[in-house]
């Protein structure tokens, strides 16, 4: 009997299998297309299995309001077949098994919480900073959702002073996204972050729009380690600037672990999210 | 059997007791002074009951990680006498019953979640706009605390294009409660609240903040409703300002409940901390 677990991606799904704990025994990759032919994939892989349960973190928006009509499935997104689509029944209908539904970042999230840098800590928040910015939390044991899940990525920030760019945020310009995710810096600066490794400003201005989201995720949710993950979290010199701008804005307000802890690189590198899949398959009850 | 309640606020601490539920079946009010001559008041309340558990909603910042030295304390507060006071030690040593321990905010919270607005709802935030701005929420049925409570009051929010008022917040300057709080008001136009009320412009530079906190807290946490108490919220054409301004600044990214129901002054008015705290202490287990 095995648990499940699908990661599913804008880019790609990645599908894994583990009798119990943390361990992926089996795993597949496979390219995001259109709905049914991806899926024929992931039931591929899965129909090997004799599953006992299913944990999926899916890309989003998506809908975990159990009251809803539409709980379980992918919602507005402009990605061509997805919008609307009933992922959550689909897998449901096919294996008949318990499943654990929330976002790709709340199972990243989950993932460290039991098994990667949050394991000793009552509480986390997983950042990832790649094409866009999403954020998911573990407050209590279980991943934060509430009319919906978070998404975090979308607050308000202070420009600043020395930035000119007007944000590329569709809904709201120059919010977190639309100031510091990898295509705002390739807007502002020219170049994608990768080759502008070297220029110290890029990263200055970088750090300090995740610094003042950290300091808000901060006052709101408190919570013991934030994990900062995605493309752009590659550019590695931007530990020490988040921390160092984190601690300037937070001026000592509140109580907080040593940032040069609390904040750091998923343990769990790119399994973080089908690991947390994982683990919530093995606690789903219906 | 009773269950006890006590909101410790800086200026008085209202005491309760009830059999069950949220009915409040005798109270008193007392001013609060140094925390000998506080608590003398409140154990000649307590004292001719028979008490089955106590909550407590104290104001901050209070110590609610249970690992630590010096859980159940009052920490940095100004207030002569309060620093580091061992609150909770103090009512566990007179009456030996298990108890609940948060902050004000927290326990209004929670009054309104379980008996008032929120009632019939999955989660809330409850903010208190005063002479500081609190806020409190609960999540998935618990009042959120982390390594710490929330310090929503101190989120950092962009400055109204208009508002040249420096900020008075002793950390952050222009911080959330540095530029919406009733002496930011008093100090940005020279004249206390109440005495402001026909002048438009001054509601709708506190809207603005009031509302990109609600859209921040939003982007976190998806509350279902929000309470807005405190004295400046008396101030009752701030409601469909913040409203308005809310829908403005979300740009209907995500969905919500409507903001004309979901955005609301406490049902239970100045009680909803004190049955917070009644209700619980009917679920305090240590
Ligand atoms: N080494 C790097 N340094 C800076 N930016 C990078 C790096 N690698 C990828 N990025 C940026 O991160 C974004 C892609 O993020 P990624 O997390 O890899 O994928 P996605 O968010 O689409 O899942 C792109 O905007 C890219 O320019
Ligand atoms: N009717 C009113 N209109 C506007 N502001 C008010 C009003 N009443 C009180 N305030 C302001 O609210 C603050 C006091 O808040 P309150 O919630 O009553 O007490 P506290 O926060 O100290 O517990 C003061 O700054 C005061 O100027
Ligand atoms: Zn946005
Ligand atoms: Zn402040």
């Amino acid at each position: 009997m095995y648990y499940g677990a699908i990661e599913a991606g804008g880019t790609k799904f990645v599908c894994a299998v583990s009798r119990g704990g943390a361990g992926i025994e089996a795993r597949t990759s496979i390219p995001t297309t259109t709905p049914e032919e991806t899926l024929k994939h992931v039931f591929a892989f899965f129909d090997s299995y004799t599953l006992t349960s299913m944990g999926i973190g899916s890309f989003g928006p998506i809908d975990v309001n159990t009251d809803s009509d539409t709980y379980g499935s992918i919602t507005s997104t402009p990605k061509p077949g997805w919008g609307f689509f009933d992922f959550l029944g689909e897998i449901k209908d096919r294996y008949n098994v318990p499943t654990a539904w929330t976002t790709d970042v709340n199972a990243s999230a989950y993932g460290e919480f039991r098994a990667g840098e949050a394991e000793k800590s009552g509480s986390c928040v997983y950042l990832t900073v790649g094409t866009g910015i999403g954020g998911g939390a573990v407050v209590d044991g279980k991943v934060l959702e509430g009319f919906g899940h978070p998404e975090m990525g979308h607050i308000l920030v202070r420009r600043h002073p020395d930035d000119k760019y007007e944000g590329n945020c569709p809904y709201h310009a120059d919010c977190l996204e639309g100031m510091a995710a990898g295509p705002a810096i390739e807007k502002r600066h020219g170049q994608t972050g990768d080759r502008l490794a070297a220029d110290e400003k890029v990263w200055e201005i970088e750090a300090y729009y995740l610094a003042q989201a950290l300091v808000q995720y901060t006052l709101i949710l408190r919570p013991e380690v934030f994990i900062l993950g995605g493309g752009v979290m590659k550019q590695t010199q931007l530990f020490p600037l988040i921390r160092q701008e984190y601690k300037r804005l937070l001026n000592s307000y509140v109580d907080t672990p040593d940032p040069e802890t609390m904040i750091t690189a998923p343990a769990l590198g790119d399994d973080a999210a089908v690991t947390g899949c994982l683990l919530l398959a093995a606690e789903a009850k219906a």
